[in-house]
């Protein structure tokens, strides 16, 4: 099963609605209007089938997700018996994406070791710094309120002049648990979709050697979509990973040279803190996923698609620099 | 004005309430049955001041700021009409205390230099580290999934020997705002708290070298409270900060030290990404804060008090260490 979110006017504004995907046909079902129509054909009371259908189908997606599998159960009923006609069904020229996930914590790893090697090996990179990959499934988090959609527009903050993105995928938690062996963890794994983490490398470095993590140089803005596909869909293992900038291919690669297991990055991620469903958890970026391993920058009206196997495109392009704004003065060192 | 959350029993499970604090009288009014009891009062049916009641005090504090001044507004008026003996009031040896907030994201900073110079003068840490801390106020990211309460015990997860407190401040957004100024930031701040940013530091420091921020050293909890204190009943730029651990003093200091003000912090926060309403921003850790400046570590069973003025007294307890459970495999590097 495909799921994302769209936005629909509403008479208190623009809401988001969940949606099932069908890409073969190229067009969604508004499964909050598909279920209030089924329910009205099934004699319940307008208001009734207002109520219920909204409660099974909320504008958030993690809020869906946590409803357990009577989310999905409900949505493949829903889809069966949607009218043709109706207003429930939209065909994709009318669609207006919206993230298909609001996390409510995101986590972003660097599970493959090309992009590890790569990225690592600059003089400014500390000696250690390496080796911990290699110990532990390390990870930074990310801003869940900064995420774009598919055919979003990438805000271009003032701080940066070295702009990539990142080839990856998003692992999205079905289920709550906590303290997970990997064999129990794939049993929390919902779906996966497509995760463009978009880079603003010069503040990115500054804030790395900080040792603090990737804050300014990420949280600008994450894309995300253009659906999550549910694990019955397809194999987290081996899924084909395609970039390419203003139509150019500039990167290929697959899930199946992950070095962490996305069941070991889960098991790891729940200890002793838990899980949660709708999380999200980047893969980290595949082998030369992004420009900085290809030696190459993005430009503004760049326009960014990556592809992967099972899920499809998510297309993006990059705004222009927004104006200089203030900036913090730089403070003298007190004198010990 | 005192605000903070309760857990009481309801009809469907534990849930937390919001709760307007007078610690001078040793007691909390929970809004929303306040508010009840005055719609009640004015003529409101049952159902009508349940409904308003439970819409203008949702269990969620960052939904209820996001009310905008509505929220403290209505709060003055619920808890200057509640009734003396109803069952909105309760004296704090009947509280359950529930985390002040629910934030939807949560920085922390390290804004303090002396905290800053003790704890990047080890050798491990890289030489060019401390410098970039004086020209950004840079954060990590925690988890506001793990949020504990006051008098709630500690977790100490498996993978640690090296248990730490920290006492800083925790700095609530009240409104969204993006791209400020620091003279634009000050009104964005709706409150403070005492932030207790428990760290594991073995994992910690394997976590930071290897660049990508701190993460199981941190977000297994964090605690919060007892209370969030109104900005118009402090003055955030001199607040006294004291932590005792087992009844002795260990830390003294005062946020009066903070080399990036917290004006400064909201307004860097901002650019790029905004800020939204109940976001929790972390101080950083206060000169000679926790132990690792005074090379002393917790131990099971410590109680570890943090004092702050204006505020209260945040107290935990330090659980036992969790059993041994799964933990990666190291990886071998591919030849390259």
């Amino acid at each position: 099963m495909k799921l994302g979110r769209i936005l629909r006017d509403s008479l208190e504004g623009t809401v988001p609605r969940l949606v099932l995907v069908q890409p073969e046909r190229e067009c969604v079902i508004d499964l909050a209007t598909a279920e209030y129509q089924r329910l009205l054909h099934t004699g319940a009371s307008e208001e009734a089938a207002r109520r219920l259908a909204s409660a099974l189908y909320p504008s958030s997606m993690s809020a869906a997700i946590a409803g357990g599998p009577t989310f999905l159960e409900a949505a493949a009923r829903t889809a069966s018996s949607s009218v043709e006609n109706g207003s429930a069904l939209l065909p994709f020229e009318q669609v207006r994406w919206f993230s298909p996930l609001d996390p409510p914590l995101m986590r972003d790893c660097l599970a493959f070791e090309q992009h590890l090697r790569n990225s690592f090996k600059g003089e400014a990179v500390p000696p250690q710094s390496l080796a911990q990959h290699y110990k532990l499934p390390l990870y930074y988090k990310g801003n869940p309120l900064t995420l774009i959609a598919h055919e979003q527009e990438v805000p271009w903050p003032d701080y940066t002049q070295r702009m990539d993105y990142e080839l990856e995928l998003g692992f999205v938690i079905g289920r709550a648990g906590k303290d997970l062996t990997p064999e129990q963890a794939s049993d929390y794994l919902f779906g996966v979709t497509i995760f463009n983490d978009f880079s603003a490398r010069d503040i990115q470095m500054q804030e790395m050697m900080g040792l603090l993590g990737p804050a300014k140089g990420k949280d600008f803005a994450t894309a995300l979509g253009p659906w999550i596909t549910t694990l019955d869909e397809l194999d987290a293992h081996n899924l084909a990973m395609i970039a390419r900038v203003n139509g150019k291919e500039w990167s290929r690669g697959s899930s199946s040279t992950m070095m962490w297991k996305v069941e070991e990055i889960i098991a790891y991620v729940s200890k002793g803190e838990g899980v949660r469903p709708g999380e999200l958890i980047g893969s980290g970026t595949v082998g030369l996923g992004c420009g900085l391993e290809l030696g190459k920058l993005l430009k503004p009206g760049d326009v960014v698609e990556l592809e992967v196997g099972g899920i499809g495109v998510l297309r993006n392009r990059m705004g222009t620099p927004a104006p200089l704004g203030w900036m913090p003065q730089q403070r003298t060192p007190a004198t010990a």
